[in-house]
């Protein structure tokens, strides 16, 4: 890789700031960054077409020394690579001035350096005059062919530029060599008794990813620093952080061969990682929820790109999947804050094209493992997985969690009480955390009124909600209807903001029975369960939901209501005292 | 100001790249961005605090002489500005190590640097000797108080930083003095006949809003080169843009005064725009409408901090709000193509607190007018303005505008049929191509089916749709449902992704009868009505869509929807032929 800034002074309307300091602090800034300049300097073409080769050749000449040293001498310290500063004039070679006003080396040349032909006979002589300059009768003959000699200097085959394989990464890419995502499970006797952290599991998933592909040198793990933090650690037993600058004794896990690329900043991550897939590779970037709207707009040109080449550029080959894992979520702030809280990410990306784009919310471990899988093995796509690094309730066996999540959405039976018949109400929930206050408040509801009857419907591929039409893993209204009822309250419990639900689903006919919770912009830094009711997604919350819309609990709703009023003041008393969830909050576990 | 950058050496898991480089790069890197750096490294806590009072005293010559030099001899050459660099270890005067491990001057001691106190002696007896190693008996007396000496060096009343007038930019407010917008008019005659370029008639108000705050200082424009791409250039005829690096004869508009700040890099306006609101200022920032996706997470933590200062502390006074001109917008991509296409920013503002979040598509020049004004004039909001800079036809003379954006949404009478009687169909419009698409179908159905009721809606301020429940400019239920009618079918033509429409009314009583027409991520470098016929948002796609949705129609549809496809193929033949719309479509004007 050999950058070039080519330095021609200016941009739409503007100067260039490069373009404006001395060449002093411009070489400083490159030396600052690490690089060793070289510049081309100047505006005669014949001259500087000269003095590019001889750079060029200066250049090679640096950057075969090194390799030199590195393959043959084994160095191993961070070389100055080259770079090259070509100082020349915007619109170079094209008209000086036009109408008075200079055009050539100045903003004006920026795109359309002259326009209005059909009215002004002047800019008609000034671009014959500038199309002339280049002597078309030299590289052309009488029938418009490009005279032999030039056109041999055309590289062929995959020197082409358009047909070299690195620049379509998909015939470069091999498949990964995948271990068997059953092998990491959880064991999980009985639903809601056993508590993993679904991160550190996937973890050790990852690390044997990384372990069999090292040969292959095609899978990078990506991240702002957090890696460990993310509890994907596992990975640092087979692999290290790369780290090319300076190292001292203490450091542990730096390595210029290390595979996990951690830089503190979302950008350059994204950056790597979209370089790396489409030149045929694969990779996994994780990021804390809240900050990864920091590459929104690069998310968006990805998406786009993949929309053009996948449907519509047949030679373009399929590239390996952009895979998120989203963790450190905006529902367990007790470190961070307010500032950490944003689960918008997932709505940013629903506005693309449904083709490229996948988002999976899985509860736990088991069902994390096989969303991995199912990700790391895709192509052409933008997966999104969310799902948190704390311990929390495990709920599926791996058999259950493969069956759950090869739908993609169900009911969940162990959870449910109205097989058989109909239910007066369901309890729908995507995420984790929702996950866990739905299950409690059915364990309150059952407790409560024994003889309502609720079904529990958990969603990881939240595409699932969109009608068929509209995403190619959309259920069918009648399978939509079957899950939701067609005249049924639904009470969601949504890992991120409550409209995207209403967004996925406003077509669906129950639609007007829907009622979602979710995060609403509330929140500070404070205890998990204090999350969730500053944003009414707790148990009691959910309980009092119900309440409210099935017609044959009023008789309830006033003594129902006045105990949740007390629960919650229990906790916020509690709270402010001890800095911790109340033990029955805390501890709570599925009882059934 | 004075930069210092804390080279502590380490982040979360990692040593930190600055701290890892040579001596040399890292000065030549603060070279290169244009300061003189000094450097302050080492760890005895002595040494340390006597050498960086040293460097201080030595910095403050510095700047006085700079300040000197500029204030007194008149020298306008950019200076070089002192920084320093302050190297010593993270974790510093903290435990050296902790169970054996490195801690001080390690990534150990980020955050919490040991903990478990309950369970491990040695960590308490740890944590004892090193808060005593700060030998608090010598800092505060027998009662605990802190000793005078002490508290006398703290500084008093405005010097205490949180009560710095600077760091509460609302008690530095000075409102804007505001020329009368309506002297900006555009001449409407008659609805639908007139051409103006909104933006370019918003630059004249700006230019005389700049005019009128020259002498306090306390107005800026930002934006990413794009000034007078996005027709504000009437800004240069009173001002210029802000330039401190070199300059050469040739230049326009360029000066260290200047009060038009560019960068192509919107991070940087949004970071110059926010610290200059913060510290009592006002601003606007226009940017391409897909690029201002870049500034997503900045503007979550702004807004982030409006809700909370604005609601929750007493004594933080308002600031002046941050104000967006989303322009070059989706649907005028003639010069740029797919990706400069994306609506969707405004999605990413509605799901923060409705208290500080305000959306405007003013259709016409008149209405942006008033829309701007509002803004510039308005508090502790965020205002996202989105409006095209192309000629387009003007509906709204200037009385009818203020009417019209008072209300932010309304019937418009002078298109309507329905006056007196029932509508058949309400065609609902929001954004300047919506509504031009609207009104040309309106013309095409009143041809076509004379005898049919149209209702024409348009929306100005996006946050009326929302319930009053959910944002303080919600229309009330009874006011929607008299608008938009609880039964009939409602064509809606949306300048954004059609589910934020959805979104913001599935509440309301006939949102079942909703249909929305939107950006659906299609699109290239095209034509302007090509662009609306590739997403379905064109005048013949409205026209079919109310014929499919009004049942007295039912006997039109085949013929009509044939003579619609003939339209769409004789238009695809025209632009490949002609690379420009046909002259009936480009020439429409309202004729009535």
């Amino acid at each position: 890789m050999l950058p070039i800034l080519h330095l021609n002074g200016y941009k739409i309307a503007n100067p260039t700031l490069l373009a404006r300091i001395s060449h002093d602090e411009l070489k400083s800034l490159f030396v600052g960054y690490g690089y060793k300049p070289f510049f081309v300097e100047g505006d005669d073409p014949e001259t500087m077409h000269q003095a590019m080769a001889d750079t060029l050749d200066e250049v090679m000449k640096e950057i075969h020394a090194i390799q030199h040293r590195a393959r043959d001498k084994g160095e191993t310290i961070r070389p100055c690579w080259p770079m090259i500063v070509l100082r020349s004039p915007k619109g170079w070679t094209g008209p000086k001035d036009v109408d008075g006003k200079k055009t050539e080396d100045s903003w004006r040349s920026h795109q359309v350096p002259f326009s209005e032909m059909a009215t002004k006979k002047d800019h008609i002589r000034l671009l014959e005059k500038w199309m002339k300059s280049y002597k078309p009768e030299e590289l052309f003959d009488e029938t418009g062919q490009l005279i032999p000699e030039l056109a041999e200097l055309a590289p062929k085959g995959e020197r082409r530029m358009g047909a070299n394989p690195h620049a379509n990464g998909g015939l470069l890419l091999k498949d990964l060599k995948m271990p068997d995502f059953q092998d990491y499970a959880v064991e999980v006797p009985k639903p809601g008794k056993v508590m993993a952290e679904a991160t550190r599991v996937m973890g050790a998933f990852l690390r044997d990813v990384m372990k069999r592909n090292m040969g292959n040198r095609n899978f990078l793990v990506f991240g702002p620093d957090e890696t460990a933090s993310n509890r994907l650690g596992a990975l640092f037993e087979v692999t290290n952080r790369r780290w090319v600058a300076d190292t001292i004794p203490e450091d542990e896990h730096l390595a210029v061969d290390g595979r996990v690329l951690e830089i503190l900043s979302e950008h350059t991550c994204q950056g790597w990682l979209e370089g790396y897939l489409l030149t045929g590779r694969h990779g996994l970037f994780s990021c804390y929820e809240a900050f990864i709207h920091i590459i929104d707009s690069m998310f968006n040109q990805h998406a786009k790109w993949l929309k053009v080449t996948g449907s519509e550029i047949p030679w373009r080959r399929p590239i390996a999947s952009l895979n998120y894992l989203l963790t450190s979520h905006v529902w367990r702030q007790d470190h961070n804050g307010f500032s950490h809280q944003d689960p918008g990410f997932i709505d940013h990306v629903a506005n693309k094209k449904a083709e490229v784009i996948r988002i999976y919310l899985p509860p736990d471990a088991n069902s994390l493992l096989f969303v991995a899988d199912t990700c790391l093995r895709s192509r052409n796509l933008v997966n999104v997985i969310v799902a948190g690094k704390q311990p929390g309730l495990q709920y599926l066996s791996m058999d259950a969690a493969i069956k759950h999540c090869t739908a993609g959405i169900g009911i969940w039976e162990w959870a449910s009480n109205d097989k058989g018949g109909e239910p007066d109400v369901v309890m729908a929930c995507a995420g984790d955390i929702p996950t866990l206050e739905t299950l409690a408040a059915v364990d309150l509801l059952r407790k409560q009124v024994p003889d309502l009857k609720v079904r529990v419907v958990n969603v990881v591929n939240l595409m699932k909600l969109q009608p068929q039409s509209e995403h190619p893993h959309g259920l069918s209204d009648r399978e939509f209807d079957v899950l939701f009822t067609t005249d049924k309250p639904i009470i969601f419990a949504f890992h991120g903001y409550p409209w995207l639900i209403h967004r996925l689903t406003y077509r669906r006919t129950n639609h007007k029975n829907l009622h979602v919770r979710g995060y609403k912009e509330e929140g500070t830094t404070t205890t998990p369960f204090d999350m969730v009711v500053l944003n009414d997604l707790d148990r009691f919350h959910l309980v009092a939901d119900v309440i409210d819309r099935v017609p044959k609990l009023g008789y309830l709703a006033a003594y129902a209501k006045q105990t949740i009023r007390d629960k919650k003041i229990d906790h916020k008393t509690y709270i402010a005292q001890y800095g911790d969830d109340m033990p029955d909050i805390k501890n709570w576990k599925w009882p059934y």
